[in-house]
């Protein structure tokens, strides 16, 4: 069959973005007309003041596909749906300043819906300073579909792009991982569970809180090379610098930072935590990197210290960039090296 | 029945967008934190470089609602979802510069159908020197969801809100109206229709030009006051202007532009073409206000020569408005003098 006629469905949506990419040719790179970085990191870098750098991102949520309103209230629904473009604005080290709001809705949700949905947007746009400046408001035949867009900005020099990784850089994560999934899990289960820590973990799955505190403390340092947010699984994140940097990366199975609550619920579900935590995907934390050699003891130590004081989130070493370009590995406990592949979220994979 | 609990189809878009407004409080108003003019105009406008206005919009199109695959090829629903925006920018009398693309696909599409949209949008991206730096791409259950964003900017001075119209002020409208829905009643009519012009009817729904170098000169000119663009219907954007301007407006229903081939369609359909006219919506002209007065027939012959020589379209005086706050007025060809209601588009409207 020929590509062209193939459904997306068969090709998964890295390689239809990649195809994407490649049709837009020309119009995606926009060279010289102020697209610094287009297409390819979590935002767009655009130019429009001189020393200030702008950041554009824009994000969907369909219903049944990202949210479930059976365990979703609208407040979550509103929160969560800014929460992932905060999200890929600190991913950048930057500001997030305004967003847009584009609704498709069911005809038969109450008017209430709506106004708790903005309810929870705007919960969270106060808490970082946010202001929606405009949106579309229309009617869907079928679920509801809702697209964030964000517009933040950060100064020239502080971008942090995940093609920013160098050899030797070490690789750190904020947070936990493996909570989101743990949540979705916890809802999905077909037997009622009692795990001790569940509330955070469906908190992580429902109104996840999105690291623009860590990114403003981490930019600060003057220390991060790449970096990206792992909506997408940290497997599949993780790549991604890989590729951007021209490098490779090796990452410990047990310095991966998984809580109690999700090892719990992985018992529960008889499902392995390393699996959340390498595919899960919707952890909204930062991987990052920080260059390697003299003095790193004591930057580590100060880092962590500096992100713990400001925000209250611990960060951890869980890997080192080295030469092998493209390839991700992963060393269990056992020392067993496995090569680490890139699977993560596929939207458009049959579930 | 509670306002809260009353289905959104009951109230309407622009009830619902009022209290959604109501309930973003200060997170829409955001004054102090770079947001010149928030919800409420064409586009947001955004402060970011010195002298300089950013100004930002989205559009989201539903399949079933704003276009049918039965009559719409991929390319032209790919054009239409950004000359629907690239119109949001030309009403600030801006220059559209950057924008982002998300889609809720439905698996069953193929990459030749997502490859053909891309390349309609960029056909109308190029030719107006437009970047595609982002989006977003997942699946949908049902239908074909498409927001684009748009990021435009203009000089501090020359923005066109919709808030700039005076009492006595001349109102004028680029091109010819209810065009798009001749070309929309073309296709959904029972029988088959031999009307002159009706791909160029047809064209105005499928493919609209959005109207940016008519805005550039009309901006050039220095003589715009309050400008819209009339994608929900010309009463409704009337409404608008003369809402946000305090004033209020009458037109003349002989000036109405309506072509040929919308009249003839209109006679075949047994429809009044100034139904189309006035409420059609998705004709994507300009609606602006020009100040009345000294030397004003010259200056109106040196504007419609300069819009006409630099793009070819023609513009027309409509109305004028007045000190009537809020009152929008029809004089009919009998001198019968009719208010007008804002009734245009309604995207929650049983249809």
């Amino acid at each position: 069959m020929h590509f062209r006629d193939r459904p997306i469905k068969e090709i998964g949506e890295f390689a239809l973005i990649e195809h994407i990419v490649e049709v837009l040719g020309a119009s995606a790179r926009g060279a010289g007309q102020g697209v610094i970085r287009g297409i390819g990191d979590d935002a767009a870098v655009l130019q429009q003041a001189p020393g200030l750098r702008l950041l554009a991102a824009c994000d969907m949520l369909v219903e049944g596909r990202h949210f479930d309103l059976a365990y979703f209230t609208p407040q979550q629904v509103g929160w969560k749906a800014l929460a992932v473009n905060l999200s890929d604005i600190a991913a950048m080290g930057g500001r997030p300043r305004w967003a847009m709001v584009s609704l498709a809705l069911r005809p038969d949700l109450t008017v209430g819906f709506v106004e708790d949905f903005y309810l929870g947007m705007v919960e969270l746009a106060e808490k970082y300073g946010v202001i929606i400046v405009g949106g579309d408001t229309c009617s869907s035949p079928d679920g509801l579909v809702i697209d964030v867009s964000i517009l933040g900005e950060i100064s020239r020099h502080a971008v942090a792009y995940r093609s920013g990784a160098h050899p030797e850089d070490l690789l750190l994560v904020t947070g936990f991982l493996g909570q989101a999934a743990a949540g979705l899990a916890s809802f999905q289960a077909e037997f009622p569970l009692s795990v001790a820590g569940v509330e955070g973990l469906r908190r992580a799955h429902l109104s996840p809180e999105p690291r623009v505190r860590e990114a403003f403390a981490l930019i600060r340092s003057g220390l991060v090379g790449a970096m990206n947010d792992i909506s997408d699984g940290l497997a599949s994140e993780l790549h991604e610098i890989v590729q951007a940097s021209g490098c490779g990366a090796r990452i410990w199975a047990n310095r991966l930072p998984i809580d109690q609550a999700t090892a719990a619920m992985a018992g529960r579900l008889q499902v392995d935590p390393l699996h959340w935590a390498l595919y899960g995907g919707e952890d909204f934390e930062l991987l990052f990197t920080v260059p390697g050699g003299k003095g790193l003891p004591l930057k580590l130590k100060n880092l962590t210290r500096a992100v713990q004081r400001a925000t209250g989130t611990p960060v951890r070493v869980i890997g080192k960039m080295n030469h092998q370009v493209g390839e991700v590995t992963l060393v269990h406990p056992d020392e067993r090296i496995e090569p680490l592949a890139p699977a993560g979220y596929n939207h458009f994979k049959d579930r």
